[in-house]
């Protein structure tokens, strides 16, 4: 019995949600899901865009599900999925750029997987307000870029793959992506000497030549790992080259702890109308799985998904279809309670 | 009569400089070519990658042309190019990203100018070395963001582009993309007003956002202004979706220096060949001849390069022919001889 956090969010995040808590539910098995609440309706309601109640639901779950929310222009203080990811202590954000059958894409054949240190660089919230602008701190500790570099060796074995490479800007930003590189060469040395991780390949690039890369020979990729906003731009380029957002999950991941979003927003433009894409929160969960050790489970639910579209015939429309997307989680669900 | 400095520097730098600088010989306007040094083997020789000389020498020219260095990796200062965009004040670096026929491109048609801050953000150099590992200091300034917004309008109008699109990451770093996005939209306020650009539409897009959008819907931009390192990761992606590095120019400019410089590196491994492609060093002459207030005999060298490409005759092997980097610029040359 697995206690799971709920939390559907603004515009279609409650959509891909229902939908797919639904497939979740036919699974073997159990789930206790609690709802919480946060985002903009919750502001408009509360005063509070992540209420506390919120977090210690979701720091007493097994895992989170969370939908989208929409940011508050006025609000101040950081939008909630970075409070999340602080207070949960997610400190690894994992981000998937594969390519599924029927969606268009520039590539086929792309399975990269994209580590995201999670906890600090430009995200530390450190700024400041100056008389000719402003500054914010990019913080790079050999804690967070060895930890990082952990869960990159982790993932390869895990996943099958046989390379990983680190990415950074060392040539400018010489003290602070030299500790991150440092760090992740000396972990690199340390998975040398491990049984199962000795066949691991390893390499480097800066930041700009994997932007170039991704785009001209993502095949050269398997596992990437990089600091916070490198991993945030890398992964949209990449899941723009294997059909957009739609199809993108992450999972933001601690050492007790983990939340799964789609990468994909709150998409006020098309909310409420039930045709939002519930692939990429499918397959966010297909993460959770995954996390919470159900490594069949997740396998069953992303061999479903494939099915339908496989199938192209109940799509919603971003991906050439005319469904719904409950009608979508439903072709989904009728192959998981198969299989 | 221009006084162009050339700094040929290391690896094909050299090479594509020879090829560029026998084409411009060949214009109607009269150079005079004064070679200045930097680099790797300058290094080797001078124990110094950016002589004092060279800076002088840049300093007093109406431009610069600028091949390629490796850089030393012993070397704890920052690279050369670096040091030459801040003591020659090049506070700009535009990056088109456009494509050319025959060139293997993931799209046709994308023409865009990605203008990009050049003097500060995360290139400031103020990084420190803590207890825990090293900070940078990402330095945003009102003045720099407004005169790089003016550079985008101005940019826009010269080259008929009827959209800007700021990029930035406020939504995070907000108060120094705070200072940024405000900075972007008081000059765009001023723009409106002014006659001749009335018609420039602006808007502004998340860097995460548009690294996705410029890999799925390009023609969606017409000239993008952001700062320092997304224009770095920004650029290099661009140059994937049309060709990769072989077709990248760029130019550095401030308000009474520019320097031009093909965006591809040394490239140890085709070095000394002669089977580098010449292209981006044309297209940075061209730059410079855009600079210079040469409008046609810049139209006129693109032309002949355009040309080149279209016959599809004589190439360098990284665009499918089997010529050498001098028999494609001779190639060039004749073109451009009879234009
Ligand atoms: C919404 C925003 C704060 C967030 C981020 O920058 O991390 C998003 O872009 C993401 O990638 O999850
Ligand atoms: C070589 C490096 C310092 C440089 C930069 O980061 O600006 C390069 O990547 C570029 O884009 O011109």
């Amino acid at each position: 019995m697995y206690t799971i956090t709920v939390i559907p969010g603004d515009g279609i995040g409650p959509e891909v949600m229902e939908a797919t808590l639904d497939i979740l539910k036919a699974s073997d098995l159990e789930f206790d899901f609690h709802e919480a609440r946060a985002g903009y309706a919750c502001y408009q309601e509360t005063g509070n865009t992540l209420p506390h109640e919120t977090l210690e639901i979701a720091r007493n779950a097994d895992a989170t599900l969370f939908g989208a929310i929409t940011s508050v222009p006025e609000q101040k203080t950081p939008s909630s999925i970075l409070t999340l990811r602080k207070e949960l202590g997610l400190y690894a954000n994992l981000r998937p750029i594969k390519s599924y059958p029927g969606v268009k894409s520039l590539y086929g054949d792309v399975d990269i997987l994209i580590i995201r240190e999670n906890s600090e660089g430009l995200y530390s919230g450190i700024e400041e307000v100056t008389s000719e602008g402003a500054t914010a701190l990019r913080v790079i500790t050999r804690k967070a870029s060895q930890r990082i570099s952990r869960v990159a060796f982790e993932e390869a074995k895990n996943r099958g793959k046989t390379r990983v490479t680190a990415v950074h800007k060392a040539n400018v930003l010489r003290k602070s992506d030299g500790v991150f590189r440092n760090s992740f060469w000396k972990v690199a040395e340390e998975y040398k000497e491990k049984d199962g991780y000795r066949d691991i390949a390893t390499d480097e690039l800066y930041v700009d030549a994997a932007a170039m890369f991704l785009v001209t020979d993502p095949h050269r990729f398997q596992v990437m790992v990089t600091t916070n906003l490198f991993g945030d731009i890398l992964s949209d380029e990449g899941a723009g080259l294997v059909g957009g957002l739609g199809m993108a999950p992450s999972a933001n991941i601690g050492d007790d702890n983990g939340l799964f979003e789609p990468v994909h927003g709150s998409a006020p433009d098309i909310a409420s109308k039930g045709v939002a894409n519930p692939a990429a929160m499918i397959l966010s969960a297909c993460l959770m799985l995954q996390f919470l050790g159900e490594h069949q489970e997740a396998f069953k639910l992303e061999q479903a998904l494939i099915k339908v579209l496989e199938e192209g015939i109940v799509l919603t429309p971003d991906l050439g279809g005319t469904s719904t997307t409950m009608e979508m989680a439903q072709a989904v669900k009728k192959y998981f309670k198969k299989s």
